[in-house]
């Protein structure tokens, strides 16, 4: 499974010489649409029920195995409705009991960390939302990480695809601790994917933190930079086993409507017919307003993430954490030519009750935010998104 | 599955107490014996292939842990002979290819990680040596890591069970690392279990490192230091993940028979009727004669466990890194009260050619240290370690 502009290129040659060379019986599916749809995921669906495959390789971005990991599940799942497993309140969130067959992911960008998660995300396209399956079950068996398959990437998607490694490892960090989540499932089988932050993922989310702050910028300007598009690899994988564990939070709710409610936007480097705002811009461009928000809850987090990322914080006072936080992520958000907030991908103030309508149903994730919000808090974080310097 | 001092003692009676108030049928088997051998492996495998148990329980330190793992394997493959799984050279290092029970690991000690290894570790009695079994297919399904189980621990358990703790993310991380070995296994069921030092094996050593350096002496001094002891605990598993994966190495092929030749030791706080030198100071006592001589092949990383153990480097020289962790490491034994070397446990300079004699087979983790050693580099490594301060 892959798509149409991987289908030609190194890495699914790769895995097709290899799968013919050992006399393994395989059929292509490279129909992915990139930022994947309700539509999209159906059709791969029906080609997986359809082939009645024994096991499944994803090889591309996040966009492929999430929507291998659908294929695969509702393939072996073959009388389930499409809502059952789609994640509550918009779909039943079911539990996969299920066994699904063997998935080999292999990630073409640094970001999505799906290789190592058991999500996949979706635009449900009458909703005009973005929201998700989530289940250990979907997770893939095995992940090949080969640094050599980002060499070909260009820079807005390094650049992109980073800021969802950057969001991953924040909001995990500064995810609600595991033990402060309410109110327990009445049975194990229905505890949620993501568990809030906890000693496991902790390791995770700052060692990959760490990565970007050394990597991130020189993986982005030199695409001959192995060394640091490798280490953008391992990181995204890395961010992937501590956020998949522990769950994102508001830099995520908020990014499935700024997504699903797309105008004219048309990132540069991206090969697509259609408008989207590609995931990791979506994510990091609230980042600022969020952490200025949730730093009350945790500061010393908040305030050793900035250090992480290059803040001088031996004068900080603990309570300024969120700005100094945020005021950090502007500058490394300038230094790379970020777009300048919502704004210039099209939004305006007129937006942000449509914007605040789409997060209210992204409780999964809003949910593990360390300080609860209200509609009035959300409003207030996407307008103060709307401009970033 | 425990020992005879742990079956009286809480942990033991809250797993019984869950099983009974669960309905659940079950039998205890509490005859493991501390650092275990071949008779007392083969007494538990008889009692599990009479049992034909569905899944196992193991409530204890390593060796409990280690035991049940070997019964699960055998009542698991009931017409195997001993010898097939255990390490080669000494044994045939079969690939294990049979299904497993589910073991659930229930930590009491923080020390060997073995709820999340591959390893069982044994005294050979006839050959006077410790090898052991190394196989994923043992690893337990489920670790069960309660800080409060570590509350009770005698003073002396938690110090040897902490440097046991400390050698395993000093070893790990200076191993040779994995994409140094040779020869490639012909096929991947060849693999061994220990693959190397590696990106994410590197995390865990430092990690765990980091929480020894900072809790294992107050986690010693004070059994009220809850933060302390838990965070040991965790450290525990945190290295068990690290070193599970990229191995030891001569700290842990040195120990084998320092603890296989034991003549009259007896340490405190150890109740068992029997001479024994607990795993954790057998590893220990040789660690800054190993880091000394290994320190030339990654002398940064070395440098860098000394920093973490509270060396100042400031003004260090690249050259020195060996010394300099030996020293750290003696410092950091001596303010713990750790006997004065292998002298101090009953051996003199005549037992240096059995020692030597019972490394030789320990190629499983010798092989992975990143300096190749000769014999007599063994023999001075020996000699080195008789007396530390």
């Amino acid at each position: 499974m892959t798509d149409k502009n991987l289908s030609q290129l190194p890495p699914v040659n790769a895995v097709l010489n290899s799968l013919t060379k050992y006399g393994i019986n395989f059929q292509m599916y490279d129909n992915v649409r990139v930022e994947p749809t309700d539509h999209s995921f159906l059709d791969a669906i029906k080609y997986a029920k359809k082939g009645e495959f024994d096991a499944y390789v994803a090889v591309g971005g996040g966009s492929v195995i999430d929507t291998c990991k659908a294929a695969n599940l509702y393939a072996s799942s073959p009388t389930s409705d499409f809502l059952d497993y789609v994640n509550a309140p918009i779909g039943k969130g079911k539990p996969v009991t299920v066994p699904l067959k063997p998935l080999i992911a292999v990630p073409t960008t640094a970001g999505t960390g799906s290789e190592t998660t058991g999500v996949a995300i979706f635009d449900f396209k009458e909703l005009k939302i973005k929201t998700g399956i989530a289940s250990r079950a979907i997770k893939p068996t095995l992940g090949i990480i080969d640094p050599l398959h980002t060499l070909s990437m260009p820079e807005r998607i390094v650049a992109n695809s980073g800021f969802d490694v950057l969001c991953h490892a924040l909001e995990s960090y500064t995810a609600l601790p595991y033990n402060m989540r309410s109110p327990c499932p009445s049975n194990p089988i229905n505890r949620p994917a993501y568990q809030g932050s906890n000693p496991i993922s902790d390791v995770w989310a700052l060692h990959a933190l760490r990565i970007v702050a050394k990597y991130l910028k020189r993986a982005i300007r030199n695409p001959e930079d192995r060394e640091a598009r490798a280490s953008m690899h391992l990181a995204s994988a890395f961010a992937g086993i501590g956020f998949g564990n522990a769950g994102v939070h508001l830099c995520h709710g908020m990014s499935y409507p700024i997504s699903g409610l797309v105008k004219n936007y048309k990132p540069k480097d991206y090969n697509v017919d259609h408008s989207l705002v590609p995931h990791g811009l979506s994510v990091v461009l609230t980042s600022p307003a969020v952490f200025a928000f949730t730093a009350q809850i945790h500061p010393e987090r908040h305030l050793e993430a900035a250090e992480i990322l290059g803040a001088d914080i031996r004068t900080a006072r603990i309570k300024d954490a969120g700005f100094i936080l945020a005021d950090t992520l502007r500058k490394f958000l300038f230094d790379l030519n970020v777009d300048d907030g919502l704004a210039a991908i099209g939004y305006s103030k007129a937006d942000i009750p449509a914007l605040v309508k789409g997060t209210l149903p992204q409780e999964r994730v809003t949910k593990l935010s360390p300080r609860p919000q209200t509609e009035e808090d959300l409003s207030a974080l996407f307008e103060a998104s709307m401009k970033l310097y």
